[in-house]
């Protein structure tokens, strides 16, 4: 940190800048724009609804947990006349669901979407319901993928996707404190004929700026050194590998999680984060603080789902080594607090599960 | 990069953040509060714009440079009536000018100004103008600090002063990417009266969070790590003592100027940073690449400057050493341009100065 930094306006960083620009186009897969801001990924949802809203033009939110919501208390904060539309929590939209809505009304300026809602553990069917709406609609197709770049298949541009936001933290294996906006071709005429205030996270500056190679104002630049390296890494392993890892990981976690007797929160779980639901009849409630007490991080649950749900993380730098500590550790607390458990029960089937799919079985 | 991060919502952050927070005051000079924001200094700037704007009562900005307007433009992003008071670049605004300007007009709702203009190299005598400003009028008084705070003399809250923005990157001496506004009282009571739309930049929304050391979006976790640091280092060292630090290391830059024969831009110099005109009479005019060719960062001018003036930073961790290397660069850049140049002229008087000042002569 105390190093001297490497100056944003010098031809060594703007070949980075470059590379990054580059890296991160193969990483949402569009031939569109990938902006980087200096901000968390909130900040980068913002930026999107921030720099497309226009007149009195209605929006759909989709909400189905925290993340989701999040959409809709931004998109009312720029004065949008916002429907937003709830779903149960732990479940993604049904595609029946979406084409009723838009049944109802197909007027929407854009449609604001989860891909991955972390608070729920649960995955959106984004081909499919994209092409539901790329369909019926002209609404522009924005995507929370805080917690799925890198992490769940997105082909941006084949599926019809206009904006995918995303965060250095998740996905990209950094530090947090930047973030993406891709943007298609639809969603850049949408930035130029934008009405709300905005000047930080106006699209319109980034993407001048981005045609000198250049940032609009000082870039988080060891942040951006990070997601370089970050985004060389997935570039080698080859996207599709990086999410068949992904989803190996998580599908040998869910089974592990089974072989323990506990049920998945999601019916639709996602491959970057596993929700589990704290059995009723589990006496000790506090298994969240016996697995940290074992040096473990699993998140417990938000709003509602406090002390109904715990999470575990499995996107990034994850890897098999780290979920066999965080099972271990569970197998132990869940015994702590009464639980009728074998030793090494989960542990097993996550290596069998795990052998099953790489030998592609 | 690549390690795991301290997570964000444990107690080891927290404890950080809770430092991180208390030595901010200080280094403010206030009792209020400190917000710290995931985003570059615009960032900040734009967060005390969007946070405070009421209405349509008038606003006044101060613009001397590059960053002044910067508060202009942002004012009206934000649909805010903006007198737009320009000061020739590389002065100072003179405490009459300001009088007449509240003699016209006293109901502003907030007045903003530039602490030290980055672009000119001209600090504001803060504490004269702010004193006049609380003598006749009822404005907020917010200050761009994003290249004084922790390298000139402030005191926010002896001097009347209501809001304060300043980033990670200069006088904290860390990598960008982190800001920070320091609010005093009436700063906290105008941001829970804005009606501006605003989310991530919502102060309202920073000051809850505060209250359970906690921030409303991922904070940039190795970037408070690293302010942290910076922070014990500035306390330790003593607040008075950097800046009679970084007084010496102007001072002594702007005697070596001088005794090459270079006049210095501003009528006001800034300690931060040292503006010299590039003598009209020099016959090659890329002294900035003949300097830059030797390994050293210096900045051309900005806008109407270019081609006019350079600048040599000396906040943060520039040391003594530093403006050694950076005079030796620069006595051998003119004389390739064809000044005429004793070698070690500058670098002399350079040492004589800081020799003096330091015995306090």
């Amino acid at each position: 940190m105390a190093q001297p930094i490497l100056h944003h306006r010098t031809p060594e960083f703007r070949s980075v800048l470059a590379r990054v620009e580059e890296n991160l186009k193969y990483v949402f897969q569009t031939s569109g724009e990938v902006f980087i801001l200096a901000a968390s990924g909130t900040g980068a949802m913002e930026a999107a609804v921030a720099s497309i809203l226009q007149g009195r033009a209605p929006v759909l939110t989709v909400e189905g947990g925290k993340f989701g919501e999040r959409w809709g208390e931004l998109c009312e904060a720029y004065g949008a006349e916002a429907v937003r539309h709830k779903v149960e929590w732990g479940h993604g939209i049904r595609p029946e669901e979406m084409e009723a809505l838009l049944e109802e009304r197909d007027d929407y300026q854009a449609i604001f979407l989860t891909h991955s809602e972390t608070s729920t553990g649960t995955a959106l069917n984004l081909q499919q319901i994209a092409h539901i709406i790329r369909k019926r609609s002209q609404a522009l197709i924005v995507v929370d993928g805080i917690t799925s770049v890198g992490a769940l298949p997105l082909y941006m541009d084949d599926w019809g996707v206009d904006m995918v936001v995303a965060g250095s933290q998740k996905g990209f294996m950094c530090p947090p404190g930047l973030s993406f906006v891709a943007c298609g071709e639809r969603a850049l005429q949408a930035i130029a004929a934008g009405d709300r205030p905005r000047y930080y996270f106006d699209l319109r500056r980034a993407h001048s700026a981005m045609k000198k190679t250049d940032t609009p104002f000082t870039p988080a630049v060891t942040l951006i050194l990070g997601v370089d390296e970050a985004l060389q890494m997935i570039r080698e392993e080859g996207l599709e590998n990086v999410w068949a890892r992904h989803r190996r990981l998580a599908s040998a976690t869910r089974a592990a999680i089974g072989a323990l007797g506990l049920p998945l929160f999601s019916d639709a779980p996602s491959d970057s984060v596993t929700a589990v639901r704290i059995p009723e009849e589990l006496r000790d409630r506090d298994l969240v603080g016996k697995i940290k007490a074992r040096g473990c991080i699993v998140a417990g649950g938000q709003a509602h789902l406090k002390g109904k749900i715990f999470r575990i993380a499995h996107l990034g730098y994850f890897d098999e080594g780290d979920m066999l500590v965080i099972l271990g550790a569970l197998e132990e607390a869940l015994a702590e607090c009464g639980w009728d458990v074998r030793p090494g029960a989960a542990l097993q089937v996550f290596q069998e599960t795990v052998d099953q799919l790489r030998q592609g079985r």
